[in-house]
This record gives C-alpha cells, structure tokens and sequence, in this order.
C-alpha cells in the first residue's frame, strides 16, 4: 500500500476542497449573509489540512489497483468529513452525522436530506448543497489526478474506480484528455441548462441551484415542496435535462464528432424505451387523479425522469400514487441511469448484459452442443466483464439485504425501511412510505444513518471500493 | 420436437394420477365421505384420459435437452390440471381457476391457499392436498421415467430438470437406482415422522397430513390456525423434521455409508449457521410478546424452520411480529433449503456460491494478475456451475419484478404484492400483510392467480423449464 501516495491525494484533495468553498462564499457574500464566516473558516481548515497532507511529494507515485480503491473511497470520506463542516459553523445542524448525512448526500447526488424545511436554510448553505451534487456528478478525484503534478499512467485505475457503469471507455488514448473532454461536455450541458432556464423566468439562485442538482442528477431541494411549485414549463425544462444527464457522455462526445449512429447505442435506445414505457403505464394509471391528462403526462415524466435519473426531484408526492405507478417507479429506481453518466443506480447497460446473459443461457439449455457470446451493438461483450457485472449484481444484493435489516432493527415499516435503502444505494434521494417526497430522514437513528451515509458512498462508487477500503485482506502485504 | 414421446409420457403420468387418487379415495372410504364417488370419477377421467394419450407407444424415444424441459413443465401443468377435478365435483372451490390454484400450489409444495377455512372441507379433499405436498416433494417424472418400459439414457435431462439445485449429483453411475435410493430415503424418513407424531399422541388422519406436507414442505394446514393449535411437542417435531427434509438428501444417503464426513458439507454447514442466526435474533426480538424466552424460542423456531424450508405452516401471525424479525423472516424465505431437499427457495448452494464470486471478483480487482478459482469443500466448481447460478439469480429477479408488476394491477399495498410474489416464486405459503398467515390468496384476481400460478411452478421446477417451454423458440427447427 503505497501510504504516501494516499496522503499526498488527500492532501490535493482538500485544496480543491478549499477552493469549491467558494460558491457558496460568493453567495453568502451577494446575499449578506453572516454564513460568510462559516463557509471562510471551513475553507480555512480544508486548506490548512491540505497544505500540511501534500507538504511532501512522495518519492514513489506508482499506484497500483488496490491503492487506486482505497484512494477513491477515503477522498469521498474525508470530502463528505470537510465539507460537513459548514452544516455544523452555520447551525444548521446541531448533530454531526445529519451534517455527514447530508454532504454525502450532496456528494454522491443522491438528494436524501434530514431537513423538513429547506426554505429556512441560508442561501449560501442551499448553494454548498447543490454544488456538492454538481461536483459529485462527475466525480472530482478523475479530475484532481488530470491536474496533479505527477507522472500519471496509474489514473486508469481511479477513473476506473470512479466512474459509473461496467466499462470504462478511453474516448482518446489518454485519459487525461478523456477526463477533458468529458469536463467540458458537463459543463457546457450544465450552462445551457442554466441559460434556458433564466429564459424560462427563473430568478438566477434558482435557475444555478436547479441547474447544478440537475447536471450532477443530484435532486437537493430548494424549496419545501421540491418542484411543484415551479411553472409547469420550468418542470419540463427541468424534466429533459434530467434525461439529457442521465445518457452516456460519450454519446454527446459521438455526437459531436458527427458519428450519430454510434451515439444511439443499445443502451440510448433502451434507456429511451424504458422511460416511454414508464411514462405511458404511470400517465394512465394515474390520470384520474388530474384535472387532464397533460397534467398526468407533465407529473409522470417528471417524476419518471427524476427517478430513473435518480436526481428526485418531485413535482407530487408520488407516495399517494396507485400501487401499479408506485411499483413501476421503484422499478426504474432499480434500474437507473446509462453508464457513463451521472446517474445513478444498477445502470442501463448492466440491466442488458445480465438479460442477454439469461437469454445465452436459455439457449444453451435448449441447444446444449451450441457455443453462443453475448454482443452488444454488434461488437462480442468480454467475458471478463459479464462475470464483473454479475458479481456487481450480487454485491449489490448483499449489501442491500445486509442494510435492510440493520435499518430494520428500527421498528419502521418495510416499505419505508426497503425505499430508504433503495434511495440511498442507488442515489436517488425520495423512497415511499416514511422516506416519501414529503418526508425526509431526519427521524432515523444515527446507526441507520451511518448505514444509509454507506449505501450512498457504497452506490456511487460502484459498490467495491467501499468493501475493498474495508476488507482487512486490502492491507495484507503480497 | 419429439412430440409422440411427450404424448407417450403424459399418458404414463395420467395413468399414475388415477393411482395416486387411490390416498384419498381410502380416506372418502374410511370417514364415509360422498367426495368417495367424486375422487372415483376424477380417477376414471385421469386413467381415461392417460391411456388414450399412452396407447401407442413412440417409435423413436430419443430425448433431447429441450425435449425435457418441455415434458418437465408440460408434466407438472398437466398434473395439476387433472389433479384440480375432485375439488371442483366435490364442491369445495366453484371457480376452477381456484382449484388450479390449489393443486398447483400443492404439488409445488407451496402451501398457499384459496381456502379462509379448510375444516369445512372434506377429510378426503385435505388428504388429497397433503398428498399433493408429498408427490411433488420428490418430483413425479424421474420417478415415472424411472419404471417406464423405455430404453432410457436420456433421464438425466429429465432429473436435471425436476430436481431442485445448481447440480445434479448421480450418488450412484445410474440415474435409475439413484432416483430408488432418493425415494426409499424419502418414504422412510416420512414414515419415521409418521410414528413419531402418533407417539405423541396425535390422531393417525392428523399425523399422515402432517407427515405429507412436511416431508414435501408443502405446508398446507388441515386446521384453520394451521399449527398453533397442537401441542408444543408436536409443534417441536415438525420444527426437527421440517429442518430435516431441507437437507441434501445426499447427505442421508452419505450417512447411510458412515461418510459422515462428506455427508456435513459447506452447504449444510451453512444452513445451519443460517438457522441458527435467523432463530437466535428473532427469539431475543419477540422474546417480549410471551410469557417465557422458551415460549418465544419454540415459535422462533418453528417459524423459521417453517419459512426457510419453504414449507409454511405456523404456529403464530408472524406477521404481528416487529420489523426486524420480518425482514429476518423474508430473507431466509429467499434463501430457502439445501439443494437437493424437498425445499425450495433459492438454495443455499446457490447463495454460497454467489459469495464466493464475489469474493473472488473482489481479490481479482486488489489482486488484478492473480487467477483464483472458486471451491466448494475443497473441490473446485465448474465454470459452467457458476455461469448457470448467475443466470438464475438474474432470472429469479426478471420473473420476480414481472410478477410483481403483474400484480400490482391490483391496487393492494406493496408488502402484499412483494411477499406474495415472494411466497409463490420461492414455493413458501404464507407472506406479509394481505397473505398473512391469518389470510389466505383466495381475493386476488384470476389474473393475477394466473400469474402467481405460473410463478409456483416456475420456482418448482428451478424457473428455466416453465420460460423454455413459453419460449417460441423452442418450437423452432434448427
């Protein structure tokens, strides 16, 4: 384990950490607020952690594959550790764990939060919120290691580490440059959102909050209600985006290298189809209950989006919802955003490989004699990667199940205690029942929150970096 | 397709059905039932019909794999089409979708019912259902295959397809002196029960049900409050044996040879470290709704026997009990019995080996160049086993949400539909909420019974055989 390596990151790490405070400084300061001084003592103590941590370069920058894992979970930890802080100077929260809940909520864009009222909260504090989303969404150590001043060539395993979805495509050969194109893609997405809503008539707070929780799927409200109180044309904005964030970004890239035909890939295309079907089941099944079925349409693509982007964001509270719309949207829970995205959840791509997966195997019991690989857009799917999908998927089953019951020892409902697990492994933010859009998670216990606050690390960085950061055999010498 | 073979088998098996009704025709003949004259009718219909289909026997009885797994399911639908007659002449269920219900869900030893109160059925008809249990347990067809005047050879499509578990183990080279071994195994341990239950001074007609529905943990109960009205001694006997018959039956016939060694393998170590776990948290968590920690232990134990064999009798509404032991209690309904048991669930083979792939897949990513195989008892499994286990897992949860959606047409609440799906698909009983084990399936829809029809026989027959045989490309020429 190369020690010094992770402590010289981590150093880089609060630097960085240091200078993200100051969105929201710039805020307090627009808006006169006394947070001013929080945000500026916060950044002090990032800062001087972060000189003191990369004071010295270590000799040996070789990383290897374990140090890659333990180096991506401790920078989401000690991130969440620091920029918690700010929650607890400005009095926001008065126990430490609801200030770590809620910045790794920020972190990894889920969105779950422990505040009932919002609206009471400094600006400055919603802007932190929103911008944790926006700087979680792409992930900040891939964009820390592009910049530091080392001999690279070891980044592949922390994109790798870091990245959501089961294959990390160089879209150049170097990964620096991929890291690039990528930053720019999310930022100039993240500005015309930005821009499109001004026009909208959103006031400019609004329009950068909604457009930093959108482009990082985050879903941190602003206001109490979510977004039923926007202007239903604001909501559509806000729905497209969420569905824009939630594609691969090397389609846009793709896209605009003109190759059009290899940017709708199966995963678009399937993603797509399942929104559509989403929608349409939900807009029937729920149009009774709105005084037309454009209202249906508007609530159920919004929230089918926010769910399946895993932003949550909310325009209803979908908890009162018919069983059949309420069952459907915990499906797309499930399912998630394409890899390669912001999104969250099990991914699009992972849900194809595991069904042609069992499509293979249907055929190979019927044809026994028949050799058969799984393809994906024409090209063979390697084999290494179906086995790390579904040891994804079992991972994720156990530490779903193994959450469940520790939240259960609280003597909750199931409903509320499987959403709240749910919403918290797969990023989303909202479940149903007690962690419904007009609840929040507040009332857990500090142990359930801890479980939760690790379903969240645990669901953004693909599960394994967690186990490996915690499984003792990491620190064995070979 | 070698349709005259099948025609050839389900005749045999009708031809057996009319025999098998011979258990409650005794029973109507004993306690002076006019059912008598209905089992009578359903017999001559079933032989009737049996030997039309088997009169000509085929010219070419060469099987294929997914000629197997066609007869497999077509077999089990059949069966319990036939086996649904008597409780439509007998007037016990009016609807026949209901009496479908009911047979399948007792041949697949799952136990759940559409009857609110079975002490008002005939003796003769409860017979037949713990019957049902009993044929099913073991499976039918290797049992038919097995003394069929065919050349054989090609059983072990047949075996591989009706017994539960990723492998098949031959205990001896041939398939049909190992099918008599399993069998005589069963015969007597159910015998041995039987004694013992009329030794504690249960009546013979209670203590033969008992034995049936243990023996196939079916679990279909012949009084209203299925178990809580026995005695406590009678209710700790069926907790032991309910625990037994979810043992490889391998392991008895290991016993039997003195390889005690062999015969206590991972897997049974494994179940009963998991037994012990589940009846250890959920004994401390009621222990204060009863009298005495005994109290508590006892319907601790027998709920868990009851539930991760898969057999669903009870002695108490779990489903008044506290979440954590709920969400304990739903767990071990997943993980279900050892591989070749009359259990069923996923198998807690299954889910050593799902832990073991993951183990694996998280040393290959810290140790990246390291090959590592995965091993059970010392012996390592075959990639096949693995590939096969994964694309179970995956189909479970493709039927299980299908399902689930299916039925959430139905506006019921979600731990109804999730648990009811749960107790069909893992061949349980009783679930949560609106299938309680103080309620029964008899409100839902005719659709959704369909549904959870085809999920009974689905987790039966290990979910493959029932997809295969709705597959359109099974009936295709290659």
């Amino acid at each position: 384990m190369n020690f010094s390596m992770i402590r010289y990151t981590l150093g880089w790490l609060l630097i960085f950490e240091a200078v993200f405070f100051a969105v929201p400084l710039i805020t307090a300061a627009v808006f006169l607020e006394s947070a001013f001084f929080s945000f500026l003592l916060a950044a002090a103590i990032s800062l001087g952690a972060g000189l003191i941590l990369s004071f010295k370069k270590p000799k040996n920058t070789e990383l290897y594959a374990k140090d890659g894992f333990v180096i991506v979970s401790l920078s989401w930890i000690v991130l969440s550790l620091f920029g918690a802080i700010p929650f607890m100077f400005t009095g926001s929260t008065v126990a430490f764990i609801d200030a770590l809940f809620e910045t790794v909520s920020g972190f990894t864009t889920t969105g779950a939060s422990i505040f009932a009222a919002v609206e009471n909260l400094p600006k400055s504090i919603l802007m932190w919120r929103s911008f944790t989303h926006w700087i979680g969404g792409m992930g900040v150590l891939v964009f820390i290691m592009a910049f530091l001043p080392l001999s690279g060539g070891q980044n592949m395993h922390i994109m790798r580490a870091e990245s959501p979805g089961p294959e990390v495509s160089k879209l150049v050969p170097r990964v620096k440059k991929t890291a690039t194109i990528l930053y720019i893609i999310y930022f100039v997405m993240t500005l015309i959102m930005f821009v499109i809503l001004l026009f909208s008539g959103m006031n400019p707070f609004d329009a950068v909050n909604t457009s930093f929780a959108t482009a990082g799927t985050g879903g941190f409200g602003f206001r109490n209600d979510s977004f039923a109180s926007f202007a239903p044309i604001q909501q559509i904005i806000v729905t497209v985006f969420m569905l824009l964030f939630s594609i691969n970004f090397n389609s846009y890239y793709l896209v605009l290298k003109l190759k059009f035909k290899d940017a709708i890939n199966s995963e678009v295309k399937a993603f797509v189809f399942i929104v559509l079907a989403a929608i349409t089941i939900i807009t029937i099944n729920i149009s009774s209950m709105f005084e037309s079925i454009w209202d249906a349409l508007r609530h159920a693509a919004f929230n089918v989006a926010s769910l399946i982007s895993t932003t949550g964001f909310s325009t209803e509270n979908f908890d009162l919802w018919p069983e059949l719309s309420k069952t459907v949207l915990v499906i797309v829970m499930f399912i998630g955003a394409c890899a390669g995205s912001t999104g969250g959840g099990i991914k699009v791509s992972r849900i194809i490989i595991l069904f042609k997966g069992m499509g293979r195997e249907l055929s190979t019991l019927v044809h026994p004699r028949q050799v058969k690989k799984i393809t994906i857009d024409s090209r063979p799917v390697d084999r290494e990667v179906v086995r790390s999908v579904n040891a994804y998927i079992v991972t994720f089953i156990l530490i779903f199940v193994a959450s469940l019951l520790a939240v259960s020892f609280e003597n909750r409902d199931m409903v509320t205690n499987f959403t709240a697990v749910t919403a918290t492994i797969n990023n989303i933010g909202p479940g149903l029942g007690g962690v419904g859009p007009a609840s929040n998670f507040a009332a857990f216990s500090p142990f359930s929150k801890l479980v939760l606050i690790f379903d969240m690390l645990a669901g953004r960085l693909e599960l394994f970096p967690m186990l490996i950061l915690f499984s003792p055999s990491t620190y064995k010498r070979s």
